[in-house]
């Protein structure tokens, strides 16, 4: 492809509106514009990439033994009726009714219309196991649309759906494509992380994100450096952290009743009596379910609300407001679990975070709150001077913390952008929307089902974030709109003559090229190569030329080779497949 | 691919909704399945053969200089206000508001988000020519979506727009466009003609519209035997039509009042005063810009409402209501052009078909209306009796007409299918939108545009159209979901032995085939794969190989071979690539 023929608009000054890497160049290196907020033409450079991304994700969900279908953008609000969501889903479902006064939505997902698909089509348990997907247009009508492709309000999103006659083929499915999902981004050439995420209201025990590395991605994650165990630090099991254990044994016969006039926090509390921060309690109250839970964790640490929810296996939660804490007659600020009158303590339930419960002896007693203002609590003990209705890990994981899946490592912190997500449904679309089979005896059973998203635009912003430096795009070559550029640095005719020449013999040999054939100096076509990010650079320059040689750069680890002019197609060839091997 | 893995949904029954054979077929051979009106799931073996008819469209248009992008399916209403068709698209495009208000609507075509896209990153002519295409999802609200794929609300479009600096650059991009065209359809195995269609209001002079030849096709062509001339009948220029001549010259003096009680129409008064229907005239009248025109044609033809749009260079036309024709003071069903009282005349224009005023000596005079209740004129004569405002050539072409390019060879008539059409724009959009260029001297200059349509649905629907039989759908190679089957025609172990090794060796050779490994009867799967309409089936059945064959049977011609069992493999792939071949 020539420069000239291709719209490729580089600029150079970084949009405004643009707050992350990858949308900032994106736009600086011409592959999309915006439309309007969170919808993007995406131009032919950018395009490309996208479209080898689909590419590698068809393949290999092709060789799992998936079948690539298409659902429409456009779908009835009946079907999402069929399943409940109608109501649930928030106003990011985007709603009209069509010329006849039918409800529709733009399809924010698809597990209505494949299921009512597969329950309509599929009778017998001989036709299972069948793993749908698509590549296809989403919209979720995003309040703030932002960071480029990366929460755009209209994306190109593959989702899959797959069906098995019981939990044991479903795993194994879940299984195939966890795998699937390995192969994928590791073809892209990306760092990347399974990690277990939480599995929300679904009742499934399975789910894992796919986060692509990065310091700049909105997800943290920690793994353990001896097991490997992976999670979002919402769901992170966590076996014990670091507390400030006493220097004495510190246990007095019964809590103390210590004034702290005016110190609600646990870190005020804590300089107030000279104990660590860790030696405090943190109160936290939650509603979950109508039910007013105080959930106990250590004073340094937070509280993670989504563990929390799974932990109490709760429908809506929500932190309690002032007023209900009062109408319980909680003194807000001086919350414990200690000294609750009987009255009060018949309204709450009390959780206590298990690095709480498993304390060392020389990790406690606990300061806790009093109950009446400006009071506390010191010499606190869990056992003795207060019980759990649940003990649970409900702490969102830090670095440093003691791995719960091995009980003996610890935890390094990543920041992660999810770009895959592999989830385990059980029965929850196809028991309410009836996609029932016959199996073996003839009787009827519930399909259980997978669903596996994969955000295409997304993945590939991700890799941006992942691989840039300060002039711009450094492409994976397996994700590279073009695998090279040539580069005549001059407009004489004897350069454009070898350019051509080199131009010709890559197109020959199957390598993606793009000869900047503008009439720019070598400057401004150093600064696009390098902008657009294509991995291998080829500059044909005078004095090269002189001894026959043409430049090799490899705009990953800038290592610069002079090359003779008829070898340069077939060592760059060399180098594309070298960088495409898996 | 397994047939066990497979989601193809065969049914017996025409479902009874689907009155095309497209349609039916494809739902029989479980290619697609409805969602909602005009709204499809497209499935596994459907989608191969919209994918495949999408990479031949991509590779088409790639050689021929073209770029895709990809544009929103959701667009701003800003942009379509700007070009003003906001107000006057109907109720096929689909508007609604988003979460915060903002007007937006559903994709019908992109000429406004290209538009503005090229006005906004191609400043210069040295930037200039672009050709930029998209293989997207449009929404267009029908009444009665119907007949399939044919005419559904949402489909996929292939769209392309060029811009060029001036009308010479725009009709040789034009040209290149009719010509990929050609190489698309070509390749597709599919009977086709390129017809010149009416360009409408776009003001420019060139359209051509891709049909593909199918007895069921909504559109009619007619194309010149001897120079090629093909058209639409709305378009086709007439030179001569078959005109009654009359055996003795009938000229009287002067036109003769004759009584013709209750007879209105040109049969009635044919048949009354013994003459032929061609050799009365027919006054049909039209409102056209608010002005009233009085259409004459022999009274055995049809007058066409885009022809007289199109000669009269008219924005609005309708046919005029009967009290319009009232106030204007003509008499309902005995309207002529002769004796028409002054007042009447100063309210109404006259077009003559240029078949009437070039009719020979002895086709004429004309039986007319009387302009007053149960008269007609006889004797009536072009030139002496009554004149015209304009002659135009306005009838809709039929079989036998004489082509009025060459103007000697006859029509022949054919139905067709319309996949594609090429545009030539003109300064339609560039103009509003202020899409212009700077030329070499600096000049501001509007963009000169065409736009380029492939339905990319509607095309393979058409295939069908154009190749099927009783027994199901007859792929051309290049469209054909797979290549071929091997069908086990049994459960003995070493049936299924050899097919494996059948399909093991297709596969080898990079053919794309399906094996039937279903536990069904050989009827079955020879009912299944004829109405699935695999190009080549291959027979494993008990008998042959007891000699070591294998049937080979070409879907098409219902050829059958047999053939030794490792030879099948190589055979096929020769079949496959021959067919292949453009």
């Amino acid at each position: 492809m020539r420069m000239t023929r291709l719209l490729v608009p580089t600029v150079k000054e970084t949009p405004s509106d643009a707050q992350v890497v990858s949308h900032q160049l994106m736009i600086r290196a011409g592959l999309i514009r915006k439309v309007a907020a969170g919808i993007y033409n995406y131009l032919p450079v950018g395009l490309r990439s996208i479209r080898k991304f689909e590419n590698i994700v068809r393949q290999e969900l092709d060789r799992s033994g998936c079948q690539e279908v298409l659902m429409p953008v456009v779908q009835p609000g009946e079907l999402w009726q069929q399943s409940g969501r109608w109501e649930q889903m928030g106003p990011e479902m985007l709603r009209f009714k069509d010329r006849k006064g039918t409800d529709y939505c733009l399809a924010p997902t698809a597990e209505e219309v494949v299921t009512a698909l597969v329950r309509d089509e599929v009778k017998s348990y001989r036709d299972l196991p069948k793993n749908l997907y698509q590549v296809n247009t989403k919209f979720r009508d995003e309040m703030r649309p932002r960071f480029g492709l990366m929460r755009g309000r209209e994306f190109t999103m593959k989702d899959g759906y797959s069906f098995d006659v019981d939990e044991a083929g479903a795993l194994r499915t879940y299984d195939e494509m966890y795998d699937a999902y390995h192969r994928i981004f590791r073809r892209c050439g990306l760092k990347f992380s399974a990690v277990e995420a939480d599995t929300g209201n679904i009742g499934g025990s399975r789910s894992h994100e796919f986060q692509v590395l990065a310091q700049s991605g909105e997800d943290a994650i920690v793994q353990c450096g001896k097991c490997g165990y992976a999670a979002n630090v919402e769901k992170a099991e966590v076996k014990r952290i670091n507390l400030k254990s006493y220097d004495t044994l510190q246990l007095p016969p019964a809590p103390v009743r210590t004034p702290t006039p005016g110190k609600k926090t646990c870190l005020e509390v804590a300089k107030l009596l000279g104990v660590g921060t860790s030696n405090t309690l943190k109160a936290v109250m939650y509603l979950v379910d109508a039910q007013l839970w105080m959930v106990l964790v250590p004073g340094h640490r937070e509280t993670n609300e989504t563990k929390v929810k799974s932990a109490l296996k709760g429908q809506l939660i929500r932190a309690a407001e002032s007023a209900e804490l009062a109408a319980a007659g909680l003194v807000e600020g001086y919350m414990g679990p200690f000294g609750l009158p009987d009255v009060v303590r018949g309204k709450v339930k009390i959780l206590v975070d298990r690095t709480v419960a498993e304390a060392a002896p020389g990790e406690r007693p606990w300061v806790t709150g009093g109950n009446e203002a400006d009071h506390h609590f010191t010499g606190t003990t869990y056992g003795r001077d207060f019980k759990a209705d649940t003990v649970a890990d409900v702490l969102t994981a830090l670095e440093g913390d003691v791995c719960g899946r091995c009980n003996e490592g610890t935890f390094a912190a990543h920041r992660g952008i999810e770009v895959g997500h592999v989830f385990y449904l059980g029965t929850k679309y196809s028991a309410p929307m009836r996609c029932n089979y016959l199996d073996d005896k003839g009787a009827e059973q519930a399909m259980v089902m997978g669903c596996y998203g994969i955000g295409i635009g997304r993945t590939v912003a991700a890799a941006i974030e992942q691989n840039h430096d300060a002039d711009g795009i450094i492409w994976p070559m397996a994700l590279a709109p073009y695998h090279a550029v040539v580069l005549p640095l001059g407009a004489e005719p004897e350069l454009m003559e070898a350019a051509e020449k080199v131009y010709k013999a890559l197109q020959d040999l199957g390598v993606e090229v793009v000869l900047d054939d503008r009439a720019e100096r070598p400057g401004v076509k150093f600064k696009d190569a390098d902008l657009i990010g294509f991995p291998i650079r080829i500059g044909v320059g005078k004095r090269g030329l002189k001894d026959g040689t043409v430049e090799i750069k490899l705009r990953a680890s800038k290592d610069v080779q002079l090359i003779k002019l008829e070898e340069a197609a077939a060592r760059t060839r060399a180098l594309v497949d070298e960088a495409l091997k898996v």
